[in-house]
């Protein structure tokens, strides 16, 4: 086992300048266990941020379900093989009707990427509309329409902007800057290939807007001849509690949806699921050839992650114990000014930390919260545009002891709060 | 297990329209070990084809690799995990020391997206060239420049097409449309960004140009101010024979290497290796966050097939079965005048064939041949702008019995030719 400096130094010598850590003082993780993270030292770290083990570190289920069919067989789609058809055939019943068709890919980016491509060819256009402080991934496609990503993000020409729908500072701006983009594009000469929502806007801070304000801009966007594509790759497989689907909140129907992190609880899995008459479409021009895409062993993967899920109940699992992280994180609210605002669905918390009775975004006290709680053996982080919401997405076995433990330290940290 | 047909009927119903099958009898495989892969009915199919597999169908000791991990830790590059900086340390020797970088991705269409945005943002050039009929992946930026695609390839306006190095038809076209390709970038006002090729020059039809070819190429466009990006994705890890990647054989310096498809046997894992100022520089502008990439079961999974790789010396071993395959071949040509070429280096073997003396490709006989020999339980494939050129490329674990097997399998194909 090298030491946490030869891990440190070995990253600087041999890794990308891409690199980047998370925490002052960086984690080394050495094990994974359900809802716990241990490190080279054997200390144990509640893992409340961490939505790719989504079932639980190294389930055993999912362990064993990639173990064995590694052993077996692992090749491409161009054969037939069952794996991928039993997956695809249970998995698309947790979709409405109109969603019968997926294709396989292996990130959450190839699957916002390949949304991308069959959208602008169906459509014809090529304009997309995102949120101010979005991001869908990693390709040289998406990262042009991905504010968050870097400081020096360089937005596409056919890429329009639009606000979250902030559900504290600015209510009800969503489906009206959706109505103003869709003008300037026309105006523009640009027609509208999609519009491309991560479903509870969680780079843009975690917000969960009224349905009637969702139902309106993908309404909007239909008119103009553009695709809906809901981006699941955060809030999917069940998070929110209350639904499977971030969408399905909203009432709303998309015609192509994007999944990744949490498909394969770590396993490099993910896909896009949409209208069968869509793929058909763009499948009669072009193959969509994805060499370890849809491979057995990610089916194999994917389809253990999919039947924990159902038999330990883990979305109403999200549901009740978010209920409890809720309450008890508004009673902090109460009593510590600092906390402004309180928000998210299930196991998506969001909670924005103001410095003022203006609401003034307080990015340093996120990061010291962060920071704090880390080093009290409690992970979380920061999102928003302001990076000051402490975003809490825990893997999905979270248990009520695991919130009050989260809650009791945060109290905690609140109260050493330097004023 | 489900039975052929309703692996058909299920692919139909639930998977997207982009997907293809292998032969016009698909092949149902349900278990692969070394060189074989088992059909539903218990026959064995040897495979020439498959360089994912690359040290055999389900080896042991990366599935072992794969699933000790998995029960460990899956997490990802935030944190400090020693699985890949001990695999970055110890592939990177793999390299010259002029490429001491590694970014890890899940795919080769990643690696080669990623490829282009370093590119692109260090030359401050949109302008790439690529050869006439290219594969180099998937995502929205690589389809605009992979021809071989689709029919209704739509070439990108940043995209130079430029012949391969057709070493049957067209000897020195290469470098030469080169030149002339970042002459018309430079009357057109694009800044070229860089070359990329497969080295191999796999979907072109497998050629491998003189040293002298290259060299003049890669200058040229140094040159001109863009980079020279190898991807390695088909050639690399060893199958070339004589040198463990593509580029080496050519006695030129890439800046970029992107690598994929063996790296991992089967698992999805895949990189970007490149000199450090480069990602130095993206690194300062903007991170590089890959969920999956670089987690610690694709670290182990690929440090397990880097292992293999040297102790069972499969390199050596591609030089040594590929020789006695391309002799094989030749004397197959001198029988059969069908075989207007047999070229290639080590386990990666293109044979095209022709109709006539004029040379004219034959790409209805190829068919013929890859689903006889399919018929007869020899996987392989055809490549090139006409689907003319038999691809063989097989498992690195490809020994002379299995060439030997091939060859005599392939001569009763040829005799069988209906005239």
């Amino acid at each position: 086992m090298l030491t946490q400096q030869q891990v440190l130094e070995g990253r600087q010598q041999w890794l990308g300048g891409g690199y980047r850590l998370f925490y002052q003082e960086p984690l080394h993780v050495v094990r994974g266990e359900g809802v716990w993270l241990f490190d080279s030292e054997g200390r144990r770290y509640l893992d409340a941020y961490n939505n790719v083990a989504s079932v639980g570190h190294c389930h055993p289920a999912v362990v064993e379900a990639i173990a064995a069919q590694a052993a077996q067989l692992n090749t491409h789609t161009r054969y037939l093989n069952d794996a991928i058809v039993e997956f695809a055939e249970d998995f698309l019943t947790e979709f409405p009707p109109e969603l019968r068709n997926l294709t396989m890919t292996c990130t959450g980016s190839e699957a916002n990427d390949l949304a991308l491509r069959v959208a602008r060819q169906i459509t014809g256009g090529q304009g997309v509309l995102v949120t101010r402080w979005a991001y869908h991934g990693v390709t040289s496609a998406l990262a042009e329409l991905s504010p968050s990503l870097c400081d020096g993000f360089e937005q596409g020409k056919n890429v329009w902007l639009i606000d979250a729908p902030d559900t504290f500072r600015r209510q009800g701006a969503f489906a009206g800057g959706v109505e103003r983009a869709l003008e300037e594009m026309k105006q523009a000469g640009v027609k509208p290939a999609a519009l491309l929502v991560d479903t509870i806007f969680s780079s843009d801070g975690v917000f969960s807007p009224e349905p009637a304000e969702m139902q309106r801009a993908v309404a909007q966007v239909r008119a103009a001849g553009g695709l809906f594509i809901a981006d699941e790759v955060q809030p999917g497989f069940g998070r929110t509690g209350s639904q499977r689907w971030g969408f399905a909140r909203y009432g709303v129907m998309p015609d192509l949806v994007s999944l990744g992190k949490p498909m394969g609880n770590g396993h490099p899995v993910a896909g896009l699921v949409g209208r069968p008459e869509l793929f058909a479409e763009f499948g009669r021009r072009q193959r969509y050839f994805n060499t370890f895409g849809g491979n057995p062993v990610s089916c194999r993967a994917a389809h253990a992650v999919l039947q924990v899920l159902r038999r330990e109940e883990l979305q109403q699992n999200a549901q009740r114990t978010g209920e409890i992280l809720r309450e008890g994180l508004l009673k902090l609210a109460a009593r510590y000014p600092v906390i402004g605002d309180v928000r998210g669905d299930g196991l998506f918390i969001g909670v924005e930390l103001v410095s003022d009775q203006r609401n003034t975004p307080a990015p340093e006290l996120a990061a010291f919260v962060v920071n704090q709680m880390r080093h009290k053996q409690i992970l979380i982080s920061a999102t928003g545009p302001a990076a000051n919401v402490l975003k809490i997405r825990p893997p999905m076995v979270f248990q009520p002891e695991h919130a009050t433990l989260l809650l009791e330290t945060l109290a905690g940290v609140l109260a050493d709060i330097p004023l």
